[in-house]
């Protein structure tokens, strides 16, 4: 094990695959792992991607990658996928379209399932991004193909958030409903050689100026991009490069980072008291709890009482 | 507080309102009000309604209460927008189309954010559906606007979760991706007088039938509406009738009810320990770790033992 970590940190990529596998597999070992690499990460950009499907994730994620590989950054690329344990062949079909950076030893691209219940994203996805970050990437891509609760989820686990927009994928009250006026850090408009894609951008313009925003707060940029033809990114690149700039000059990003390891720490902490209410003395206290809830002979607070004096017992 | 819970039992709606207001502010009250609904609750039947902005879930819906009025039956509408705290609006927009039941004093609709962090959906929906189900509701009608992992928490909420897809809205492999494969027991195509209607059956159909299924499992209908025309309706209906029937024999009925109060009873206990752990001995024990590690010099499993440590002393 402390091999492998240490093959980690060297950026190999059979060892990071190994580790971000036992992250997957939520394995004992992590505690080891984790408590080996804590001390060589926090250096990595986290980049949230997030948006509607049909608005060109993929390729943008592929040309941004071609972006900063350009600029001579180690690349890691997270694509979570929350809704579902099973759909890890679609996520690999869109795999497909980021070839372009597989035999590249600075991008390592990675799916993931994240089957938690409880804890979602915030279980597994930090201790993946750890070891990217350990293991010697400049920036993170962190992409899920979900949307709404997993959106605002990434955003809690990224530096930046950029979400992307596309002319034609519905209107500004379907954009709203999505919550992403709270999240974006960095609005990417792609497609924008299509008809509409002007009036994406004065719609949201609009909705984003609703918004109270508080003396020195950032105000998120909108760029257009065309990312099948690569254009645009440069923009792109440099709007991220101001948005870290001013999450380090406001102190944001100190609070950002506290919040992430603050939602983590409870997830795990959260995590281990459900495996002990699973099983307290051989059977689950929890199930006959839960069943005399739905036989209407007890009430959800009353069992939660008693779940937690199991607890102190 | 008794007469709030007399007058809701007995169905004013002035009185169910508070009783759900009171669960969105997270009330004190709460415990005292599930404790006294907890035995009247259990008789509804609670129908989830997903499916990707654009196809027409607010009309189906409507169309839905209109049909089960015809049937008698006193219906709950409840709308959930896990998505964001400040959307409100939206959702409201969306009401506008439910005018047509405004004044039927056998249905009652109700918008309702869900604020939860780790909780999610888990925390309020159901305590929400308690209120409505012992308030004499025969049928609660739960909607998300959000995709992804809320459609996975409405269908655990749901005795019947119901997929609305409709033709034009992307691909099969986007459908995949978004996990209704795996939690509809009836889907609906909507919209289903316009082109592409049968190619989305057909591709639901082999998608769904890719996936293995037990012995006795239920197969999922596909029914097709035209919710604005109020077409199709009373085939969605019998559908819902046929899951009932098959839920109650099967005794996947009983299996559902009891894993829904089993996640809502750890909700609970985890919402209780979360508030203990922000606030233990006048500071928060829980910053001090997180800065710890987000500085790197902890790790997320030495603070989460810590954690528990400061709760068990």
């Amino acid at each position: 094990m402390p091999d492998l970590v240490s093959r980690a940190r060297d950026g190999d990529p059979r060892a990071v695959a190994r580790l971000i596998s036992l992250v997957e597999d939520e394995s004992p070992l992590l505690r080891e792992v984790m408590a080996a690499l804590a001390p060589h990460a926090g250096k990595a950009r986290i980049i949230g991607i997030t948006g509607s499907p049909g608005v060109g994730k993929s390729t943008s994620t592929n040309a941004l990658v071609a972006e900063l590989r350009k600029r001579d950054k180690r690349v890691g690329v997270l694509a979570v996928d929350p809704s579902s344990p099973f759909s890890g062949g679609a996520l690999l079909g869109d795999r497909v379209r980021m070839q372009d950076h597989a035999l590249d030893p600075d991008v390592y691209i990675r799916s993931m399932a994240s089957r938690g219940h409880l804890g979602g994203l915030s279980w597994t996805t930090p201790q993946a991004l750890r070891v990217l970050d350990a293991a010697g990437c400049d920036v993170i891509l962190i992409e899920t193909v979900g949307v709404g609760q997993s959106e605002v989820e990434i955003a809690g686990l990224a530096d930046t958030t950029m979400v992307l927009l596309a002319p034609g994928m519905g209107d500004g009250i379907q954009a709203a409903k999505a919550g992403i006026l709270e999240i974006g850090d960095l609005y990417v408009i792609n497609k924008a050689d299509r008809d509409g894609a002007d009036q994406v951008r004065r719609d949201l313009r609009s909705m984003l100026s609703l918004g109270e925003r508080r003396e020195g707060a950032w105000r998120p940029p909108i760029v257009k991009t065309v990312a099948h033809k690569s254009q645009g990114l440069d923009e792109v690149v440099g709007e991220i490069e101001k948005h870290r700039a001013w999450l380090e000059s406001s102190g944001e990003l100190a609070l950002r980072r506290t919040r992430r390891a603050r939602d983590e720490i409870e997830a795990i902490a959260v995590t281990a008291l459900r495996a002990r209410w699973g099983d307290v003395h051989g059977r689950s206290e929890l199930d006959e709890l839960a069943a005399a809830v739905a036989a209407g002979e007890s009430d959800p607070y009353r069992a939660a009482d008693a779940l937690l004096d199991t607890f102190t017992d």
